[in-house]
């Protein structure tokens, strides 16, 4: 099970029934798409016609893909290897099914996104959970592919940065040394670059660097879901090494046809649309400022960096052992919906909460408020 | 590879390139989706908000889904059985993770829809194809697949009514028979009934029954891609036993997130056009009577009775045994896309071209006349 849809399942069940609930439970950014993209979504609607498209995409979105990742990280990439997906979901799915077979080892940081597991286990490939720490900043390191390597083949490792759910993002030069030694080693590299866009490099000074920078052999995997606000849209899109376009297609063909027409239309909107976008990322400084200082305060430790992304990752023991408990209490006594840690971590999440501040700020200080008078009634 | 999503790329870019193209290749209605449908996508654009979802789709689609299985079956299906997916693709998907195993048999009837197939393979179930011809009107019966139960337990079995490529239907007596067969022996029985809805009764006397009037354990797989001309919005449901939900819950949780919001708001929309929807069935049965008449005088041998969907599969080999090379001569010199038959039959395919009559009607009677020309200078 993935909690934090459970916990939003749980939520959203109590606003319909008319409770007041501040959600930090997903990475559900508060504001709209931006409105480029809501134009270029009602244009298509005055036709009408919302077709299957090609497997890979639509080839207007493809191409301002291209020129996206040109300007943004200055890497060269073909249109035809941009694979457009239903979501960073199917990316993972698309590139594990293509790259993998079943019993695969395939390596991941813990703590980390549920969903790299739990898809994992669906496709009967073996998980190599490999804990990190404060004194990694939560990265994986060459050092510990290189231990786990030895142990048993790793067939991939994934890699995103900034992470979920720590927040925590690498260096370039890390990023870069980890790739290298896994094109050495024969050891596929994925790299979720989801929360790219949303790094608080004035704060933290790490920049952020797509993994393509470094080789043509790592596969991408992105998403219009949170910095461009369009998680309901569904729309993401891979980059693939040139001789895996024709077997992510076969595949993609038969598994989703193709991503929502609509969303493809309104994706191309989106990468138009930074100024808007970069206000909302404003909002977000302004709530991590917010996290950074009040749950510290109200007896929360170890709190990550929080480099990038929009999740602050805490933890609980001292008021709790078990925040699946405490997430429902605080759901049910509070009305703040958010996740526990088992999702992202199954050794040590069972003390740790993660918070969302994708949403407005109001919903942040309300539910700040809210979590200081349910810890003194504790 | 599904090879008509090949010949729609090829077509796709041939139109891109200014040439005229008559699409016949894909089940693709030349229709908008209805403007109920359009003016709900409209209001939620005006918020702007379009957002993750409950893993099973929201209460208000789930709640409109269990009213039209009462209407429309008289079926009482608690709305908390519907799970909402990403078209039926997803659905396929998430039934054959949840049932099966791998190495586990499944029997599809063959000729068939290739996904099916694809999907199996991908996940390492042994796809048990049992051909089926006119004798049976291209159908399962009780007795094909006790045969095969014989020479290996069947884990599941797959059934579509109306079929895709044939268009052949099971009258509710054969389809009450063949469930009743499966639930005795133990196996799961899918029934995909995407094409319904688009029964051509008046003219065939079948009428259109789900497979849950018969049993509760039945899982069944609908979509709004077909009757609902809403393919590109990317939009499914299924109906699952209540043991079932909670599975399929956890694995789309982590697979899909949920399914587009824009699409299941629209989707509310389309349930309630059906004036409108049946205008363009009315187009369809049009399509079907030129295609009944026309594909027969150009030379075209054995055409499927089409008692529902909008395909004709039709027997080429007078004159071609390579109906693959055929495809795309006859886009290539005729400017006409149609499917060749291996993607529904390894076996027969390469004899075989289906045609998709979800087109406009003008399409269809310009490409009746090219393929005329076509076929008389070969």
């Amino acid at each position: 099970p993935f909690h934090a849809m459970d916990v939003l399942a749980k939520a959203t069940r109590k606003r319909l029934a008319g409770e007041d609930i501040a959600f930090l439970c997903v990475g559900q950014p508060a504001a709209p798409a931006p409105k480029a993209a809501l134009d270029a979504a009602r244009l298509m609607l005055e036709g009408g016609v919302v077709s299957y498209t090609d497997a890979g995409g639509r080839l207007d979105l493809q191409t301002a893909l291209s020129r996206h990742m040109q300007s943004r990280y200055g890497v060269s990439v073909d249109p035809a290897r941009i694979f457009i997906t239903t979501g960073s979901s199917a990316g993972f799915n698309l590139a594990f099914l293509t790259l993998f077979n079943p019993g695969d080892r395939v390596a991941i940081a813990a703590p980390g996104y549920p969903a790299y597991r739990n898809i994992m286990k669906a496709l009967s490939l073996e998980v190599v959970e490999i804990p990190t720490g404060a004194e990694t900043r939560y990265a994986l390191s060459p050092d510990l592919l290189r231990a786990e390597h030895a142990k048993g083949p790793l067939a991939g490792v994934l890699v995103a940065s900034p992470a979920n759910p720590t927040g925590t993002m690498m260096t370039p030069d890390a990023l870069r040394a980890l790739i290298a030694y896994c094109d050495d080693a024969g050891i596929r590299f994925i790299s979720d670059e989801i929360y790219h866009g949303l790094a608080y490099t004035d704060e933290t000074g790490i920049d952020e660097q797509t993994a393509l920078a470094f080789s043509d052999k790592a596969i991408v995997i992105n998403s219009f879901s949170k910095y461009y606000c369009m998680t309901g849209w569904r729309i993401g899109w891979m980059v693939l090494p040139r001789g895996m376009v024709r077997p992510v297609e076969r595949l993609a063909q038969s598994l989703y046809i193709s991503a929502p027409e609509l969303s493809q239309v309104a994706a191309i909107g989106a990468l138009a649309a930074s100024d808007e976008l970069e206000r909302v990322k404003h909002g977000y400084a302004k709530n991590r400022a917010l996290l950074l200082k009040r749950l510290p305060q109200m007896g929360f430790a170890n709190i990550m960096p929080v480099d990038g992304a929009f999740y602050a990752y805490a933890d609980a023991s001292p008021f709790t052992n078990d925040t699946m408990q405490f997430a429902h209490a605080l759901l049910d006594e509070a009305g703040v919906a958010a996740t526990p840690g088992l999702d992202f971590d199954p050794a040590n999440g069972h003390r740790m909460m993660r918070f969302s501040f994708a949403g407005a700020h109001d919903t942040m200080v309300q539910a700040m408020d809210r979590m200081e008078h349910f810890l003194r009634g504790r």
